[in-house]
């Protein structure tokens, strides 16, 4: 059997987000910047096309299959109730393939709504993500459908990258924010960054320090995973693209209590009337635990809003 | 008695937005665009402080005030429980004049708390507005405090039109749909568009037609006000500068149904995570009313996020 480790270990280029872009401009929508305050400029990413960034990561992803003639016609697959589902769920719908989205059985009965909303065919199966990942990977070897991966395939990272491309483009910031769960957001970011001066810190939950760990091990492995943010950035491993480019980049890495994430959650809501998702918040939570400098320019990526905002009023 | 039928009919001028723009700027937010869709652009506007435009006029309001020496130890008063009130406590604050601000007994508590956090004075009177209008008169002319009309003051009218300013520097729109209340937004927007080829459309729900009796009565009247918008858009009377504005530049009036406000609302957070107040949501509800053309480009001002979100989801 061939283990993760066994893998060669993957990365992205600048040429892999530029031919993202490429495919998915005018299908996504370009984001927003907003200063929200002195240093402060927020990158409204939660405006996109299914509340979140993966979006961009999902249409690279099923369109670099279709060029390459990889999509039959099973289509696409996946196992995510997430923001990952959603957004391969839409993306096949944009060049009309079919999708088959994996999920436990115990899946809230609004995520399963929403991605049959998109077209999808719903599979579930199990109590547990896992159970539906591996459904999924039989599934798949035999319907040929092309699997689409959360957050650890290039076509995914690379997508999330014209975030940066886009913000870079739009001002001039001195270091970015950015939240990790399997770190295919901040994977992007930080190689579409890495010939720049521009600083990345992958923010991640105290209770979810998948890529910190990773750093610390020299490799992915996995961790227990919980917490307030669980839900987006639960990945129980960081991405292999992720790690290699948070290794080979010199990103900074910042923990943030549970706690902070509410809060910043909250703040959003209160001073912007921004919905976000807690993975969101845990962006803007990092400046918790990471201090800019005085005239330190900062963006911060509000990269979701999937959540229910019942409790900010 | 002077009756406001007795008062010369107001208006402003493109000076007197350019002089707002230059007393407010770098102290409200320029509020980004995003385009929503292919022809369709959205000025975020619920994103500025206090979560509505109204900070704009309100700040512009009390500064012109402190210009010409209005500004006494008793400070800024006004009569109103919404958005207005949230501005004027709000822009005292900024320039550390005390708030006094009056509202009925019955008013919300979450209402008086938010006025209170901004440092405003709350003095609750009677079961109406109109007693807690009466009651802010009496008062301004025993204190000498400087008055703060919700909509129908010439600064707060400029101050409005300051986002129209901003939209087209932005970006190039045929038409701009705009929520009337008792008109100070869209007054502002239409002085501020007179003398270009953009179109105006005031956006009123059936339910609150103040402007659209005015332009057809030759002024303005008192109307029935009510509905799902009449938190934000519940004057009864259409602003004197609103009517003049709107009856010399030839503004487009749309009037739309309640449910036609609820699914915008609705829509606005399915389609892009942006949770709009009942009244922010009239304006992307005029497209229900107001059809473009194929191509026709249109901008619309989402102007305040003052809400519950809990029903959304």
């Amino acid at each position: 059997m061939i283990t993760e480790a066994d893998v060669p270990a993957a990365d992205i280029t600048p040429a892999d987000i530029t031919a993202a872009r490429r495919r998915i401009e005018g299908r996504i929508r370009r984001t927003p910047l907003f200063e929200a305050a002195p240093e402060l400029v927020f990158k409204l990413e939660y405006l996109q096309h299914t509340g979140s960034f993966k979006a961009r990561g999902a249409l690279n992803n099923v369109l670099a299959a279709q060029e390459r003639g990889d999509l039959g016609p099973a289509g696409v697959i996946a196992a995510s109730g997430g923001n990952a589902g959603l957004a391969v769920a839409w993306a096949a719908a944009q060049i009309g393939v079919p999708a088959e989205i994996h999920v436990p059985a115990n899946a809230p009965a609004v995520k399963v709504k929403r991605l049959q909303a998109l077209g999808a065919t719903v599979v579930q199966t199990g109590t547990e993500y896992s159970h539906a990942l591996t459904a999924s990977a039989e599934r798949a070897a035999q319907t040929g459908a092309f699997v689409c991966h959360a957050y650890d395939q290039p076509e995914m990272v690379a997508g999330a990258g014209t975030i940066a491309l886009e913000l870079v483009e739009d001002t001039t910031v001195d270091t970015v924010l950015v939240a990790v769960g399997g770190g295919g957001l901040v994977g992007g970011i930080a190689a579409a960054l890495a010939d720049t001066p521009v600083r990345v810190v992958g923010v991640e939950p105290v209770a979810a320090p998948s890529l910190r760990t990773a750093l610390g091990r020299g490799g992915p492995v996995d961790v227990e995973v919980g917490g307030y943010a669980a839900d987006s950035l639960g990945a129980r491993r960081a991405g292999r693209i992720a790690y290699a480019v948070a290794e080979r980049t010199g990103m900074v890495s910042a923990l943030v209590e549970d706690a902070a994430i509410r809060e910043a959650r909250q703040r959003l809501w209160d001073e912007w009337r921004i919905v976000a998702e807690p993975g969101a918040a845990a962006a803007y939570a990092g400046l918790t635990a990471y201090r800019p400098e005085p005239g330190e320019r900062v963006a911060v990526i509000v990269c979701g809003a999937n959540t229910d905002p019942s409790d900010l009023v």
